[in-house]
């Protein structure tokens, strides 16, 4: 690292707003610049304590009064610190379960709700989760007669990379995508999509697990009718951490919840046998949540609602653009491809390079560079800029690594076989 | 409490091989009479450090690579100590999303595959939880054609409560019980009802949650084709802790899971659009797992696995004998009645005494008695006997404290208003 450019780093997160949240998070005693908190997000301080005394105090000391004293209203609780991250009202974002649970339960809704309409089919396309997919799949083995069609996109994706409206016709019940698509970061216009969805009669659920957290959402402003995302990414929940989902409050008493439940029942203790759905949000719930990983989501948001999602975009387009700059200047004459989108309407907050040695060079990275990306099939090293406790000394840093694994061909010595992490 | 009995009490407790267990369980500084383990079972010492230690080193350090290290196996690790309390084999049991999730997921499962032999009927009793109810209710909603029967049962809970044979057809899909049920402890003969359902040509789906850990279980042996069940009432997983799903080997590749995700996809890493099912238990699972909730569940496993289901289901019937023996002696001639099976049999690990004053009773026994059952319509205070951490006294001074709210009219200054915990 050249000593003016190491100066010029230093100046940036010496004036970056959000560098004093950087201690906020665990980081053990490792230097280890961590790019994938995209995929999982680091453990904030808070949040140690935090589970500390949901173990012991609450659970241990309150038992089953736990649940009058604290846990009742958890799930909503979390919900409501989320709906201000999205652009959503109170009352309109609960947690449970897990994202693929929560987008099969609100596209089934959406599917039995649209099928009285004669409208049978699902959109998708192929920048989406596969997991997504296959619940669509798994939708359309339930509803005779449907099906999901998966929309192709162009490869050059810093503009808009399909025209799905041609896609949507009177029969399409349901258009779904990823928010921001979790390769590339490509990242959708959410108010012009969900326009096309609703011209052609059709509802529109969006994936938020790779915007949540990342950049600004607004789904009140977009009009968006459904929407679940994740809480282990940028919101730092914790592995696994429990999802989110969001049902539009004049959808909420029209879609039914197939996956009815005892949270779901309107006077849940009186236990009768008959099914009555609650009238909020809790109607799209199932069972009883699991308290100890909804608990360790709500630490993390706060630090959120604290510093506010423009700061935190504002944050991440320099990291990435940092990123992109050191790219053009030291990666791309040595066999990269930039496969994300320069342009900042379309950019999530990570970034995938492309090189045919990706696998091996990621497994340098980690090795040996004590930089940790992510690899995404078939060639692409994916790295998570996460704003709250990414400095501009980190992205600069993991350039120079990344530029030395290839120039001095540190990654030869690693197999070219990927291999499956079971 | 007169000084001869307490002197017996205590002799059964010195003579209790199970009573070292108690310690094992955390107690703080209260000298409380628990007796609603089995609806959130106690917070096992262990647990606070292994919470502590998957937080800080697990999270914390490890990051994403946690994964590889620890996670990617870790449903089907618990799964398998689960299997050994239940009767089942290594691969067939797995810690996935809540019970009712997995309830809907199963029986969905079973309905689609049996529609086939046209077969629509879902077979059920008024004994089962409301919410079991609630899932078939919604299951019958997306399966065109198909229908709920709530077999009625016998109000005398002490021999067999139903004749579920006359309600098996060659319409029906599917008989789903509760194997103990939720308010009487009444628990049926397994491999009886099990055989019935397989003579109609229907496939049984037993619900395990309050006779996993309270009593042994052999899904072997009774050759029961589904079950599903929950880890945090005797299994002292957490509040909400995740539940798990059994399918029989021989039906794993048989049915299909309606609730396809990633972590039921074959190759995980490949991220291919197209779904290919895994081979394994971890077909019937769907999105990323709570991590820290499914940890949590492990070192009160290796507790139950030490002790043994035998003794566990001999310390058990030692505590309900002495509650019933106490229940004839002073509280029969109080108003109380027996709501739970004299015959071991039938008797699951909790007792119900119904009192026409029973809400204000127990609001009694709570407030100022420091004892703590449950209350379940219409009238019941249900008690839990968790034989790890319950011991002979607890029994015998609850017993006297219920005597004296009854006696001294304690509970005529509670509210008759029964209150909604939201």
């Amino acid at each position: 690292m050249s000593e003016t450019n190491t100066n010029v780093m230093h100046t940036l997160d010496s004036e970056d707003p959000l560098n004093r949240y950087r201690d906020l998070f665990f980081h053990g005693n490792s230097d280890l610049i961590y790019l994938d908190g995209n995929s999982l997000g680091r453990l904030p301080r808070a949040t140690m304590n935090h589970m500390r005394s949901i173990v012991a105090d609450q659970w241990g000391d309150d038992l089953i009064r736990g649940w009058g004293k604290h846990w009742m209203g958890l799930q909503s609780k979390v919900g409501n610190k989320i709906a201000k991250l999205i652009g959503a009202d109170e009352g309109e974002v609960i947690v449970a379960d897990s994202t693929t649970i929560n987008l099969y339960r609100l596209a089934l809704a959406a599917m039995l709700y649209q099928k009285q309409h004669h409208r049978t089919r699902i959109v998708t396309d192929n920048l989406n989760f596969p997991s997504d997919v296959y619940v669509f799949e798994g939708i359309t083995d339930i509803i005779k007669g449907s099906r999901v069609d998966i929309i192709p996109s162009a490869d050059n994706i810093s503009g808009p990379v399909n025209d799905l409206s041609k896609a949507l016709d009177d029969h399409t019940a349901l258009l779904s995508l990823s928010h921001t698509v979790f390769k590339s970061g490509y990242t959708y216009d959410m108010t012009e999509i969900t326009a096309q969805a609703h011209d052609a009669g059709a509802l529109i659920l969006w994936d938020l697990s790779h915007s949540v957290g990342a950049l600004p959402v607004d789904l009140k402003k977009s009009r968006a009718d459904l929407a679940v995302g994740c809480c282990y990414k940028y919101l730092n929940g914790g592995p696994g951490a429990p999802a989110f989902l969001y049902v539009r409050k004049e959808l909420q008493q029209k879609l039914s919840n197939p996956t009815t439940g005892w949270f779901s029942q309107n006077k849940m203790f009186e236990m009768e046998l008959e099914y009555d759905p609650a009238a909020t949000i809790r109607r799209f719930t199932s069972g009883t949540p699991p308290v100890l990983a909804v608990s360790a989501i709500e630490p993390s948001l706060d630090i959120f609602l604290e510093v506010g999602m423009d700061a935190i975009r504002k944050k991440s387009l320099g990291l990435t653009d940092l990123f992109i700059g050191l790219f053009d200047q030291h990666l791309a004459q040595l066999g990269f491809e930039l496969n994300s989108p320069r342009k900042h309407k379309y950019r999530g907050s990570h970034i995938s390079v492309g090189h045919e040695e990706g696998w091996r060079i990621n497994q340098s990275l980690i090795q040996e560079m004590n930089v940790l990306p992510d690899f995404r099939p078939p060639n692409n090293i994916r790295f998570g800029f996460t704003p709250l406790y990414t400095s501009y000394v980190d992205v600069y840093t993991a350039v120079m690594r990344l530029r030395q694994v290839v120039t001095e061909k540190l990654y030869e010595k690693y197999s070219e076989e990927k291999s499956e992490v079971t």
